[in-house]
């Protein structure tokens, strides 16, 4: 509909992109790219240039592009009732559906769910939550939080605080008090090479440890963890990391929140990483993959033990002084609801699980014997291939990005992969259904990439 | 598609809405109500009543329910391409057009947009670029920040920091540092009743710079206002408040940031309130009108000031760590390009003006003589009937609150009204679209309310 306009030029002249290089992108020198269409785990941009997907958007677009039911879900509600709000009680078949929904599929122990928009804002109400919580248990001094380096927890000012990234910090002050970081569970990168994974855990948990007393426990109120970590740069947890973590947070009585936001509704090949890693949260973050991102909406699941505060909290305070307008958008609900039907129906969880394994065998088979290819890894639907300089110091690089180099390659050969902000690691976060000889297209690609960006 | 079905037990059992008594509304004490369809002013619910929902949701279904228009726009985006993301450059042509269309309707020294989700977020963003300003400009200690006491910025951990009503901030352990609350320019509340407007608004002004100078002006970042007050009591600025503030904060060179997420596409009768009121604001925040709520969608708009500072800012420290994933999102950007259309077709900036000032007049004449009436009081299409339990002195209520029991009597007599956060306000914001005759529907049916709360 708009061919032969100015768009490029309104782009450069008024749109703020996210993660963008503001200065080169207004002066034309950054890609400016519109993208049209989309079906199954590809993607169509303006000039017809057909890319195959392989991180699904931002790890979100799980059940694949175009898919009609959930297209016709959005315009049937967009034509019914395309908006009210959820405050004081209000909703609609689709949200209150959707509730019900994803407490069938979440862990027993969990009792309600808050909806939000996005990852960032139900990571900012869950810490109102716990806050509110612990004024109500009568323990106003325990607030501070604990998260990890190389977290990625979104981008407000509390939730950038919880992230763990230099780049989502830097000339933002983040993090604000009272965040704290700890150890992230990096099994590849840790600190003595001779150690197991079971002893690099309880390292991580001793560390937390040292870290809750220096503080003083009681002035601790929960810890935040991706079961995998993702923008970090897509690391598995080593064995025994959560068993670990749980003890120490048990012990100081210290709340688990879970992000699931990648994990949730699938990528793993389970319905939750929670479950998947024996985890017991006390709240469970969602967002992408219950709606696959064809609207926004994310929420907040807390626990009974959780429920139990809150409950007390309404009948001591009142009506809960907490709302985005948003909340429970009728789109996004109803997007929610055909979404997770469609999880199931395409049995999506088991694809996720087999074809993300032959996606990194794969990838092992093409370019695991790789001089500059540290690190193969993954989980379910997830896999990174860690570039270094040395295999034997696992040195990388200061200034050089030959993930970003790669990835450009993989491109221009028609797959999209992701630099993971570290630069170092190349990330794939297909949709759910990709299939076996997409997975193969993946690596091969990914292989001839590579090689293309060090000479061999 | 859901009738005869345990709805209600499901929302009861998972479903933590906002603004809500979770405790009361899980045992079945607080409403619970579906909203099933709406057209024009009206809503309908799950039993088939039919509303006169003179809130529009929550001020933000400004084009009115129903919109085929939007509807359509939304069901084709969701068809063709329901997500991709807008990271490094990418975008779709909806949220490009959708960029130039509001940089086409801002103030001349706007510059550019950034997306969000929802208003809260899109002031997190705020104060993230301002503070990433004012490091770039070499002036690390100019971060904190002045808004008002009964400004509503929203509910996150900093937009509810910047909120200044207690409702928001009990338990919440908000605000946090670094945001500080002056003077409300609340005139019917003046401290000295001989006060003129422009006098109050002097000591608006004058106790806004004593807090600068307190704190020191090379502390102060910004200062955040709504152009008109909103869920604080829907209260326009008293004369001069604007032009008063504006002389103050250029003084010690502190950036206004214009909150216009009720404001902006025509509330007031104008496209913005910055410019009905003649503020020159450095951002602007919007959302609500600029979907009219038919799917989530905010945004940061900067002035050329900022965005020079923005450039230079990527020039020295590459891209931008900010971004939510659902920035931009499609459907979003599809549903503003048909709304920010459909307000300029149907006119309603002029109709908003016309019958927004038919309403408070209506509502002047029905009830204006009432020895409970304190105040009524609005701008464009917004109306507020202020409840004292004696007009001579202004005393309100410390407990009875009655103006919850008129807003039930008036939801019983099929209008919904608000009874805004404070408890003496009845607050009406219905969609520009609203007609004379369901105006004088409103006012009358107010009346009523009002009479029988109070007997007579
Ligand atoms: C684990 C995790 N949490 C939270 C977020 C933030 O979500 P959003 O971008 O929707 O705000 C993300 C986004 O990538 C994420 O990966
Ligand atoms: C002036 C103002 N700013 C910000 C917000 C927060 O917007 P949201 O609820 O979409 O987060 C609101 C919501 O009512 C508002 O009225």
């Amino acid at each position: 509909m708009l061919k032969n306009d100015p768009l490029e030029q309104w782009d450069r002249d008024t749109f703020l992109h996210p993660s963008t290089h503001w200065a080169d992108f207004a002066r034309g020198k950054a890609v400016h790219r519109i993208i049209s269409s989309g079906e199954g785990s590809h993607i169509v941009d303006r000039e017809g240039k057909r890319l195959l997907d392989a991180f699904a958007g931002l790890y979100c677009v799980n059940v694949g592009y175009g898919r009609t039911e959930i297209a016709d879900a959005i315009a049937a509600q967009a034509k019914e009732l395309a908006y009210y709000h959820s405050y004081v009680g209000h909703g609609t078949e689709a949200s209150v559906t959707l509730a019900k929904m994803i407490l069938d599929r979440a862990p027993d122990h969990m009792s309600r769910v808050y909806f939000g928009l996005g990852g960032s804002d139900a990571n900012e109400t869950n810490i109102k939550l716990i806050w509110y919580m612990n004024n109500i248990l009568g323990r106003p001094e325990k607030k501070k939080i604990i998260s990890r380096w190389r977290g990625y927890h979104g981008s407000g000012l509390m939730s950038g605080s919880l992230t763990g990234l230099a780049a989502f910090h830097n000339a933002f002050d983040l993090p604000l008090v009272p965040i704290l970081h700890t150890e992230a569970p990096y099994y590849y990168r840790r600190p003595d090479v001779s150690m197991s994974e079971e002893a690099f855990s309880a390292y991580c948990a001793s560390e937390l440890e040292k870290m809750i007393l220096k503080e003083g426990p009681e002035t601790i109120a929960a810890f935040w963890g991706e079961p995998v970590l993702g923008t970090g740069g897509i690391v598995p947890p080593p064995k025994g990391y959560w068993a670990a973590i749980q003890e120490v947070l048990n012990k100081y009585d210290i709340l688990l929140v879970a992000d699931e936001v990648v994990t949730g509704f699938g990528r793993l090949g389970s319905m939750f990483g929670s479950e998947h890693y024996g985890m017991k949260p006390d709240i469970i973050t969602i967002a992408k993959g219950l709606t696959s991102a064809y609207a926004p909406l994310s929420g907040s699941i807390v626990s009974k033990k959780v429920w139990a505060a809150l409950e007390q909290g309404t009948d001591e305070m009142g009506p809960i002084g907490h709302g985005w307008t948003y909340s429970a958008h009728p789109i996004g609900a109803a997007a929610g609801v055909a979404n997770l039907k469609l999880v199931d129906d395409l049995g999506l969880l088991e694809n996720a699980a087999t074809v993300g394994a032959h996606l990194r065998k794969a990838m092992s088979d093409a370019i695991g014997d790789h001089p500059n290819v540290g690190d193969i890894r993954g989980e379910g639907m997830l896999c990174a291939v860690e570039l270094v300089s040395d295999r034997e110091t696992r040195a990388g690089w200061d200034d050089q990005k030959p993930a970003v180099t790669a990835v450009a390659r993989l491109l221009a050969d028609g797959v999209i992969g992701r630099a993971m902000p570290h630069s170092d690691t190349i990330g794939f976060a297909p949709p759910l259904c990709l299939t076996k000889a997409e997975a193969e297209e993946v690596a091969e690609k990914t292989a001839k990439a590579i090689k293309g960006t060090f000479g061999s």
